[in-house]
C-alpha cells in the first residue's frame, strides 16, 4: 500500500473529496497516485476516450459503497463503477476528475444453495471462481463470456454479458433473480427475490442488468443456477462458403435441435488461430461451423446435425471422438479474438446480432465492406444466436487505416440494423456505440431511456457520458 | 352493435370524452350502455373494489390506441387496459369514470418464423390460439397459465403470467423479446428486438412485463418460441404428509433433474377434484405429487424420481402408463381451482412463492392458519418453483366467515415473507395486494417504483390505483 501514500498534487476540490472519502474508508482503499489511478482509466475497448480519475476507491463492504455514493452526491462528483475492466465498449472508462469505484475487493461468495439452485455473491467474484465453486455442488452458472477467467459477476451484470452457451442457456440477465443496489444518493435498494418466480412490482432487477453502472452500484446479487449438464460433444463442419454455413445454421435451428453451442469461424479467423496456436485447423475451409450437444445422447444429436450440415453443402463433417477432442475445438474458438489481435496489432470488435435467418446476408455484407475498405475483417460468431463479432484488424499507427477501420466498423452496424438486428448482442453500448444506440432505438426510445436514468440518478453522477 | 346505440345519460365531461373518442374510432368500437360497460368492470379476483367505466373502447389498430391515449391525456381521464379479464388480483378492474381499453379485438398473429423461433402478435391473441398456431410449425410457446384457453397474450404480459411448465421453461417474461407500446401521451415506443440476444440500452421490455398496464399499452409483442418438446410422461406419488411431499421436492430439485412439471395437491384439493369430476384420485393421501418429464427417455427419469419419492416416504408411486394417462393426471391438476370453488361457493386464491427449501414450513403454517380460523384452505402448488396457491374456501354470504377468510389470506402472505418468499409468484399485485407490495419491497423500493411510474406516466392516467 506504499502507492497510496504517494499523493498527487491536490487542488482544493480534490482535497476535500479525498478527505471526505477517507472519513469512511480505510487508507488502503483510497488510491491517488496518478500512475496507479491512470491504470484504472480504461476497459479493453479500442477507440474510446478516457479521462483521468481523481481517485480510485476499493471498498470491501456495502456501508463503504454507501459512504462513497453519499460523498459523491454531496460533492457532485461523477462515479465510474468498475469490475475487471474486460469490457469491450468503454463503459468502464474513467471520466476526468471522477471517482473510479472498483468493486473487485467485494469478492465473497456468500451462499450456494443446491435445493433452491441459487448463489448469493458480491459483485467482485470472478465468473470462473463462481463457476468452479458451484460445480463442486453439481451445479452450473451458465453465462460464460470469453473473459470468464478474469471478468467479474458485477461486470457481467453491468454489461449483460453473453458467451458461448447462450444459444441453449441464455444470457446473464436470465440468471439474475435479485440485487442489492446502492443508489446514487447512498440509499440501499433491494430488488427481486430469491424464489424461482416472483412478480411483485416492476422488474427493477432486469433494469439494472445491462445498465452499465449508470443507475446504481450492484453490491450483491442472487443468481439462479442449473444442474451441471453432461460434458458436451462437439462437431466441426467445413464449408466452401459462409453462405452454406449459414444455411446449415438455419436448417439446424429450424428443426427441433437445441445445441449447447453453435459457433462459426471464418477463414481469416481459422488461419489466425493456426498461426497463433498451431492447432491444425483446416485452412482450406471458408467457414468452420462448430456445433455441440450436452444432451443424454450427444452423438445421436450430432449425427443428425452432421446430416443437416451435409445437406447444406458441408465439404467435411468431423464429430469429435470424445470430450478431450471437443475441448480442443472449443479452445480454438476461444482463441479467435486473441489470434485476430496478432494479425495487425490492433482490433476493433463489432458485436452485431441479427435474426439468424439473416446471418448469411450479414456475413456477405461484411465481406463486401472489408473489400471496399481494403481491410482484414475476421468473423467469429455465436451463429446459433445470429450474434457476430466481425473483428477489424488494423495498424493503429497508420491513421489512414485506422480511419478505414472505424468506417467499416460503423458500416457493419448500419448493415446489422438494416437486417433487423441490433448494434450489440452482448458487449453493450458504453461510449463506443452511443450514437448508434440512438439510431437503433429512435428518439422516443432515447427519451424514455433518459427518463429512467433521471428517475434513478437525478444529478447525473453515475457513469455519465455512457449509453446516451 | 345495438348496445352501443343505447346511450347512458351524459354529463358534459363524459359527452366531450365520447365525442373526442368517436372522432378517431368507428362507432362500434365505443361502448357506453351502462349494462354493457359494467360487465367490463372486474377481473376474476375476489374482494377487489371496482368502479363504473365511463366508456369501453375496443380498438383494432395501433393508430386507434394512440388516438385513445392522446384523448385520455388531453382530458386527463384514467385508462384501464384489459385483456380477457381472467386475472386474479384486480389489476384489470375499472375505476369510476375511466376509459376501459379492451385489447381483445387486436387479435392477429402477425408472423411465425420457425428459423428465428419467434412469433409477432397483437395483444388480444388468446394464449391457446398462439400455442396451437406455433404447434403447427413444430414450435412451442411455453407459458401456460390455467386460463390459457381464454387469457390473452397482452394480459399475460401485463401480469407476467406463469403456469404449470415454469419449473423447466420459466415464465412469460422470459419469452418477451420486444414490444411496441403506446405511451400515456399517445407516442409509440418500440423496445427490445427480434434477435436472440441484444443489450442496446436499458431493458424497457422487461419493465413493461408485469407492469399491469400502468406504464403503457402493449400493442404488439415479439415472442420467443422453442422447439416443441416430446409429450411429457407423468408420475403420481402419494404421501402421508405434506412434509414428506416437500422433502421429495427438495430431493428431486437438489439433484440433476429438470422436470417439466412438479405439482402438489393437498388432500382438500384431491377430494374437491374427485367431487367435481369423479376422477378417482386417491382420497386417503395427504399430499399428491405430480412429476413429469419431456426428456428423450422420460420413463427413465420418472423411475429415478420415483425412487427419490420413496426415499422421502411416499406411500405409493404410480408412473402413468402412457401420455393419455398422463393427460388425465394433468387434467386433475388443472381442475383444482374450479373444484375448490365448489366447496363453499367462493374462493380467495393466494399466490405466495417461497424458496423451495422452505415449502414444507409454508404448508405446515397454512394448515395451522386454516385451523386457527376454522376455514377450509385447499393448497395446490407449483411445488418445483415453491409457488403455492392456498385457496381459502368460504361462504361470501357469511360476513364473519368472509372476515376470517380475508385474515387468513393476509396471514399466509405474512408467513411467505417471513420465509424469504414473495407475496406473488405469478398473479400480480393489482388492488388485492397493494399494501403487501409495500411490505415486501420496503419504502426505498416503493419510492423507486413510483419514480419509474412517473417517468412513463407523469399525469398518472394509466391504470391508477393499482400496484402501489
Amino acid at each position: 500500500m506504499i502507492m497510496s501514500r504517494i499523493e498527487a498534487p491536490r487542488d482544493d476540490l480534490t482535497g476535500n473529496l479525498l478527505d471526505r472519502l477517507r472519513a469512511g474508508l480505510p487508507a488502503e482503499a483510497v488510491l491517488t497516485d496518478p500512475d496507479v489511478t491512470a491504470s484504472y482509466a480504461n476497459d479493453m475497448a479500442s477507440f474510446c476516450a478516457a479521462g483521468a480519475p481523481a481517485v480510485v476507491v476499493l471498498p470491501r463492504t456495502v456501508e463503504q459503497v454507501q459512504h462513497i455514493m453519499r460523498t459523491a452526491t454531496e460533492l457532485r462528483v461523477p462515479v465510474v463503477p468498475q469490475g475487471a475492466r474486460t469490457g469491450l465498449s468503454g463503459a468502464a472508462n474513467a471520466s476526468d476528475g471522477c471517482i473510479v469505484l472498483s468493486l473487485t475487493r467485494m469478492d465473497r461468495i456468500l451462499e450456494i444453495n443446491p435445493v433452491d439452485r441459487i448463489a448469493v455473491v458480491e459483485p467482485g467474484v470472478v465468473n470462473a471462481t463462481l463457476s468452479r465453486a458451484v460445480g463442486d455442488h453439481g451445479l452450473c452458472y451458465p453465462p460464460d463470456p470469453s473473459s470468464w477467467e478474469s471478468c467479474t459477476i458485477g461486470g457481467n451484470i453491468g454489461t449483460a454479458s453473453g458467451g458461448l452457451c447462450c444459444v441453449k442457456y441464455g444470457v446473464t440477465a436470465e440468471y439474475v433473480l435479485g440485487l442489492d443496489v446502492v443508489l446514487a444518493d447512498g440509499r440501499l435498494l433491494s430488488t427481486g427475490r430469491r424464489t424461482a418466480k416472483g412478480v411483485a412490482g416492476y422488474d427493477l432487477t432486469r433494469l439494472f442488468v445491462g445498465s452499465e453502472g449508470s443507475l446504481g452500484i450492484v453490491v450483491r446479487a442472487i443468481l439462479a443456477l442449473r444442474p451441471k449438464p453432461p460434458r458436451q460433444l462437439v462437431l466441426a463442419a467445413e464449408f466452401a462458403s459462409a453462405a452454406d454455413a449459414c444455411d446449415a445454421v438455419c436448417r439446424i435451428m429450424k428443426g427441433r435441435h437445441v445445441p449447447s453451442l453453435l459457433e462459426l469461424m471464418d477463414n481469416t479467423t481459422v488461419k489466425a488461430v493456426n498461426d497463433l496456436a498451431h492447432m491444425g485447423l483446416p485452412e482450406s475451409t471458408r467457414a468452420l461451423l462448430l456445433a455441440a450437444f450436452d444432451t443424454p445422447d450427444p452423438a445421436a444429436d450430432l449425427a443428425e446435425v452432421g446430416a443437416l450440415c451435409e445437406a447444406a453443402g458441408a465439404t467435411q463433417v468431423v464429430p469429435a471422438e470424445d470430450t478431450a477432442e471437443s475441448e480442443l475445438l472449443l479452445q480454438a474458438r476461444r482463441l479467435s479474438l486473441p489470434a485476430l489481435e496478432t494479425v495487425k496489432g490492433t482490433t476493433m470488435i463489432d458485436d452485431v446480432c441479427v435474426p439468424r435467418s439473416r446471418l448469411g446476408e450479414l456475413l456477405e455484407g461484411i465481406e463486401r465492406i472489408a473489400g471496399t475498405h481494403r481491410l482484414t475483417i475476421g468473423v467469429c460468431a455465436h451463429a446459433g444466436d445470429g450474434n457476430t463479432h466481425p473483428t477489424v484488424c488494423f495498424d493503429a499507427q497508420d491513421p489512414e487505416e485506422s480511419r478505414r477501420a472505424r468506417e467499416s466498423f460503423d458500416e457493419i452496424m448500419a448493415l446489422g440494423l438494416e437486417l433487423g438486428g441490433t448494434i450489440t448482442g452482448e458487449h453493450g453500448v458504453g461510449v463506443l456505440k452511443k450514437e448508434w444506440l440512438a439510431r437503433e432505438i429512435g428518439p422516443v426510445g432515447v427519451e424514455m431511456q433518459r427518463a429512467v436514468k433521471a428517475a434513478f440518478d437525478p444529478l447525473g453522477i453515475l457513469n455519465p457520458g455512457k449509453l446516451f
